[in-house]
């Protein structure tokens, strides 16, 4: 199956294409939507909703995965994160019903099994885990391959343990 | 021309139609958007994508004006609020151009001439500046009319001083 992981971010959202089978990992394609910080937001929020649907167009995704808000200090980067997660999140469920959010700490916990990993604790093992020459680049191009890989695991466990 | 207010929200999101020739105004219908708690986010943030498509169908706005978030304490709600307003936002965006943003203070000041008017005193106002028997109801369909109407002065004072 083709899994979108989606690293919600304004000025950068991070975007991670895999393909999974049993165990098996490969990566498809990583990369980023980025919108300007001078654009007025509601243009930024059509570039996000545009982007997201060229990549649904692109990958025809069986699922996608969203890394779920983690509670910035900054209330004001918190918002306009939370409205570009809002933009890409409809794109995403406007078109299907395969929509999956983890938390940060669900997703460190996948990757490395341990939930207080770091950023680069994080990056060695989604390289191992999809067998990459390079860590992906940006961080928010690797944090989305993280999120499929989370997801990738949970699909696997619901199946093991017959979950619905 | 016609005008749509939105105030946004994930439980209820109102909208207010109006329309503006000049000094004139006139409701044109008013409401709200409601999604169930018990719903999954991507769900529910569908169904607001959907209804302000619906809107935009049905009403065929030449301009349509958001309220800013206003910054609650309750940062959950805040993110909650601002993940629907991205999904409405990148529907309306995804179609037009003409999106404007007020934020609560300009809607105050614009409806009362008071940045400080509380809810009744907006409420009033609307009902006055519309010609409307009642009050709007609920509050959330009332704070959209104030926007449209904001957006209604912004858009002749642009003219009167020959704005670009």
């Amino acid at each position: 199956m083709i899994i979108l992981g989606i690293d919600p971010g304004l000025a950068t959202m991070g975007y991670g294409v895999i393909e999974a089978e049993g165990q098996k990992r490969k990566v498809v394609q990583f990369g980023t939507i980025n919108t300007r910080a001078g654009c007025p937001t509601p243009q930024r929020l059509r570039s996000i909703f545009q982007g997201v649907n060229q990549l649904l167009d692109i990958y025809a995704p069986d699922d996608v995965a969203f890394e779920e808000l983690f509670f910035s200090k900054n209330v004001t980067t918190g918002i306009a994160v939370a409205q570009a997660r809002g933009a890409a999140l409809a794109a995403v469920a406007a078109r299907t019903d395969n929509v999956y959010e983890y938390t940060p700490m669900q997703i460190k916990q996948a990757i490395t099994g341990y939930g207080g990993a770091d950023k680069g604790q994080m990056q060695r093992m989604v390289k191992a885990l999809l067998g990459m020459q390079e860590i992906a680049r940006p961080d928010d191009a690797a944090d989305a391959l993280a999120v499929a890989l989370t997801h990738a695991n949970s699909m696997n466990m619901k199946k093991l343990f017959k979950i619905q």
